[in-house]
């Protein structure tokens, strides 16, 4: 019975108190660091929720609260296979740059996945004081902005929370579905008809966004979509083997709206095993403008993600919530820029 | 006269007060650091020296030695083109792990210039103490280095002291001359009697070595080599415009060796637009092994920096600095590998 009571103490979320005393997160979080901001009536509810519950706030946390390190913890991913690596590397440099303009400076770890990413963060919280976090990659039921939010730390991701589910928080995110939408009105514009997309498959939250904006911009102009949108793993050779699926089909497309550069370099292959000339005979755009899309010739169009614009309003967002005033949840969509180039 | 004594103390190295006393900088460190790891008399030389020459050492990189923050300070250069910025962000990748095992993290900041790379060594002496320093992209004349030294900070480099006037301290670097040698080694094993190379400007470290390893190579097996170095500004359009020349030769070369993918990627077209098939009628070799050598059809042949391997020897150089022990300057040179495609 102790044993029981003691796992349920240690599972009681700020989130909880709050809701028990009717009273905003940031509410609870004043009641244990900052007392003086609240009206005596409205701290003495939150202190009998505290105490009901058992709440037993991190000491780390607290401790990170009051004082300035100037410093905002990032975890950088394992090197990938450099182009898809790529905008979150253009992002690091960045996010380093719009750190520096508000006297931050970054500081970098690794993990190999969300419960590593966790346990990085306690560590960075025991060992010494960052002042926040920046996490990258959200992702449906991210396990990592929930925990950070039960602990009332301050941090900003790059990627909105995916999920019904998942913990609302601020957020800078680029709106991959605006992305996709301009590369389909892109290359209607240059008389196409039947426009195929080639994505990841079903339920990452980036991949559904980039195949929403696509089939918004299908139905908008009345053209068909019915197995023009094929789905697999990510990679050259499998876009590559998706791409040729479509070429093959009875009506083939003109044009392929990609989900990503990796897809679309696949697409331009399929294309030039079949004969034919990419931006002449059939349309190819990619997502991501990486370095790839760039040295190809014909160069590739792609949908850049204006990384430097992200970094800066997650610098702000962070500032905003470093002062210590109450600051809602905010979120940011930004939208990206399509790259033309001769494959389209 | 008295302003003029005050710019001559201010320009006392800890090398010149060392010099002086006829002792090492380790043992002009230890008299300001750690005396009693210093035998009396050699003390009291070491105080002699500093009181005569009026030295004063920095004071936050005195406060840097007594304690530890688990840091190390990297500054990260700005987003480039892509492709010749992808070794760097590999290497930051891989000195994140690498530190990682031996309990360290990164501290990122950005500068503009090697003086504001300076700028920002102090910056971050005097705001908060970081253990350490990695520096990547040594060159000539390196300022950097000597302002280190100077303050006998903990550093290592990714890159070798250039010139003969640069302080000699420890560094790690791949062996540039070695990677081109083995590329033309490997273009005569296809083969191949008429090797030339295209580089960059005379006058870069980096550039020389690569250059250096080529007419090594080319002179052992008794190849020609005079007219057959083209050298000229990094690019992809620079590149197509040095290989076109020489392809453009009464006696063309079959084979190039580039001193960086941008650089091969101008060649593989310069071959395109004379109607020649690379790999077939002409051998091109790149290096570096940037994401579009990869991406590439066909895929380009190039030399690829074992960037993991030089960051783990960086962080275990680092690691033998921090215990306080003497440890003489120490240099690594780590061999590259041809990673064989078939432009080649």
């Amino acid at each position: 019975m102790a044993v029981k009571a003691t796992v349920q103490r240690q599972q009681v979320t700020l989130e909880a108190v709050a809701r028990h005393a009717h009273v905003s997160r940031q509410t609870i979080s004043n009641a244990l660091n900052a007392p003086h901001r609240l009206a005596p009536d409205t701290l003495a509810r939150a202190k009998r929720a505290i105490d009901t519950l058992g709440y037993r706030p991190n000491q780390a946390a607290r401790s990170l609260r009051t004082q300035s390190s100037q410093l905002i913890g990032f975890r950088i991913e394992p090197d990938r296979d450099g182009i898809n690596g790529a905008v979150l590397d253009r992002f690091l440099h960045a996010l380093c740059e719009a750190a520096r303009l508000e006297d931050y400076h970054l500081l970098l770890f690794t993990a190999t996945d969300d419960a590593s990413e966790i346990g990085g963060y306690d560590e960075l919280l025991r060992e010494r004081a960052v002042d926040a976090f920046v996490l990258s990659s959200t992702h449906l039921g991210d396990a990592r902005t929930r925990w950070l939010a039960d602990r009332s730390l301050p941090f900003v991701t790059f990627g909105r929370p995916w999920g019904e589910q998942d913990h609302r928080h601020a957020w800078v995110d680029v709106d991959g579905a605006a992305g996709t939408e301009a590369a389909v009105e892109h290359v209607i514009r240059h008389g196409h008809r039947r426009v195929a997309f080639v994505g990841w498959p079903p339920g990452s939250g980036v991949g559904d966004d980039r195949h929403a904006g696509w089939l918004r911009a299908v139905l908008a102009h009345g053209l068909a979509q019915r197995g023009l949108a094929v789905r697999g793993e990510d990679g050259i050779e499998s876009g590559r083997t998706l791409a040729a699926s479509l070429l093959g089909l009875e009506q083939p497309p003109s044009a392929l709206v990609c989900a990503s550069d990796s897809l679309a370099l696949g697409a331009l292959r399929a294309v030039a095993d079949r004969g034919l000339v990419a931006g002449r005979d059939v349309a190819v755009v990619g997502f991501d403008d990486t370095p790839v899309a760039m040295a190809m010739e014909p160069g590739l169009t792609s949908v850049r993600q204006p990384v430097e614009k992200a970094a800066s309003a997650i610098v702000r967002l962070l500032a905003e919530r470093l002062t210590g005033a109450h600051v809602p949840p905010a979120g940011e969509l930004i939208i990206p820029t399509l790259i033309e180039r001769s494959s389209s």
